[in-house]
């Protein structure tokens, strides 16, 4: 029977009918409105799951169930969003309930980088693995995690908030108000402002006249530039592949994943990426020379990963 | 029915008859032999069973299970220790196999850290509680989670090694070889190269004469010293609970258990370390505003939680 995946962002809202092989048979995109009212805003998630229905000529209320991916703090069980910050007023906000309202059919709902790993681990990089840890690298650092086939959440469904854990005792003023989390060194926003530290210390930088024509300096001047040699380049991607080394290898070391995957934007660069990550992390992994690590792999299934884990949330 | 629990130390082997009530019987200590060989030190803990056995007046055979703790990585479900660095050449050794020669009814093994968190769990300050995770600060940092009401492993039964995780990215050189992991700050060994080091800074430090007197300096030199007023051990007992509370609220940002425990000799420092730690906490924990922090107990079974933990590893 068919399912519907919504992957709620804070600019989109995507959803797509899904089917028993997990493949997404219809998708569409709508905007979120996140600075609208509450209300509004789940009206447009469920407005997006009747649009992907219709998308493939159905109602709702034709499909099993309804699978929605929220990016926040949320209890998976009751359903109450506690907290999202891309969405206005999303406190502590019984989510389940008022979308169950206006959905003819059971609603699930998940954390969104919850969704990615699960929908990974039905059908993509992770397929078939028991365990798998999962990093999102993008504005901020999402986590998911399959420990012994089964999505890990924590107590209350709201722990495996990897982007918080810390990575340097004292260390760089995170997004969230803490120091030195994950995130304040491995997400794209961190990498942008460690690329915007060395052009400045190095004027003589390619990535200068990279930054002038690409408009922007974004998650790739370092890379790209990395690539091309120049040194203040190289040592910025040396350093930023350390701290996320760093940052899985302590993961290894508490879940033993059979896999670790890379998704988000900067999975882009691959397998220049991976290389570095798979040659650092037995550094960085609690007696590595004896059990060994498990492979880093780029997560394949982009953004879709989000919309077919959460039409499966209860899969795993 | 009665079981045995055994917790093989670096020193001794104690070894309890337990009841299903997990209450300790009778219990009896032997030198491990540590430096003995592998066949030589399993015959050692075989014995430490007969004799706890024999001192509740019956036969190894009467009881129901043995359980036994050791302190080292291994697969819990094939029993292979893969490395136990305090017994020397358990590298690679099928000690399940090797023992359930030995013993007459039915084994099971299990990392001493996981033993202590499930007897503190099924009988002692984490008594009911569904998630758990607990420190045992000594001469390393062991670690135990109870997730969802089960012991949690990680993938092949090697994970959960939280004294490994990195807290200062670039730091302090570990016993393990990596650098700035949990150990190598919250440790009672750390704790004292702390010590040592604000001690040659200040010559005048109340922590010189209580050190002559002692004898040693030792985990409690600080704490007892910051006790008194001295500034040196204030600064040293506060550096030393914030890495210690930044260590559990990374662990608290992943898990969120019901309860955290700290168990090992510097638990006898009981409200004077648990209060500190427990108003550090919330600066530490993702969201903690707004999802509150779970309380820092004491482990209140000390040596027995091993014992006990490791008699009933089957109820986790």
């Amino acid at each position: 029977m068919l399912r519907i995946g919504v992957d709620v962002g804070g600019t989109f809202i995507k959803a797509g009918v899904v089917d028993e092989s997990y493949t997404i048979l219809h998708k569409v995109s709508v905007p979120t409105g996140g600075d609208a009212a509450y209300d509004a805003v789940v009206q447009h998630i469920a407005h997006a799951a009747e649009l992907a229905a219709q998308a493939g000529g159905i109602a709702v209320r034709e499909v099993a169930s309804v699978g929605i991916g929220i990016p926040g703090l949320l209890n998976p069980r009751t359903g109450v969003v506690v907290s999202a910050p891309n969405l206005r007023g999303w406190q502590d906000v019984p989510f389940l309930d008022t979308i169950q309202k206006l959905l003819p059919v059971p609603v699930r709902v998940g954390n969104d980088a919850n969704c990615a790993v699960v929908g990974e681990t039905l059908v993509g990089a992770a397929k078939g693995c028991e365990n798998v840890v999962m990093l999102t690298l993008g504005t901020g650092v999402g986590g998911g995690i399959v420990a012994g086939g089964r999505l890990f959440v924590g107590g209350e469904g709201l722990g495996a908030e990897l982007g918080h854990t810390i990575l340097k005792w004292g260390g760089e003023t995170c997004g969230c108000g803490m120091q030195g989390c994950t995130e304040a060194y491995c997400s794209v926003t961190a990498l942008v402002k460690q690329t915007r530290r060395a052009m400045e210390a190095d004027p003589a930088s390619a990535m200068h006249e990279y930054a002038r024509q690409a408009g922007l300096v974004d998650g790739r001047t370092a890379f790209e530039c990395s690539k091309l040699g120049d040194k203040a380049a190289i040592e910025v991607v040396e350093n930023y592949c350390g701290y996320l080394a760093n940052a899985i290898g302590s993961l290894v070391t508490v879940f033993r994943p059979d896999v670790v995957l890379i998704g988000g934007g900067l999975s882009n660069q691959r397998e220049y990426l991976m290389d570095k990550l798979n040659a650092l992390l037995p550094k960085y992994v609690f007696a590595a020379s004896i059990i060994g690590v498990p492979p880093i792999l780029r997560a394949t299934l982009g953004n879709d990963a989000g919309t077919i884990g959460a039409a499966f949330l209860d899969r795993m």
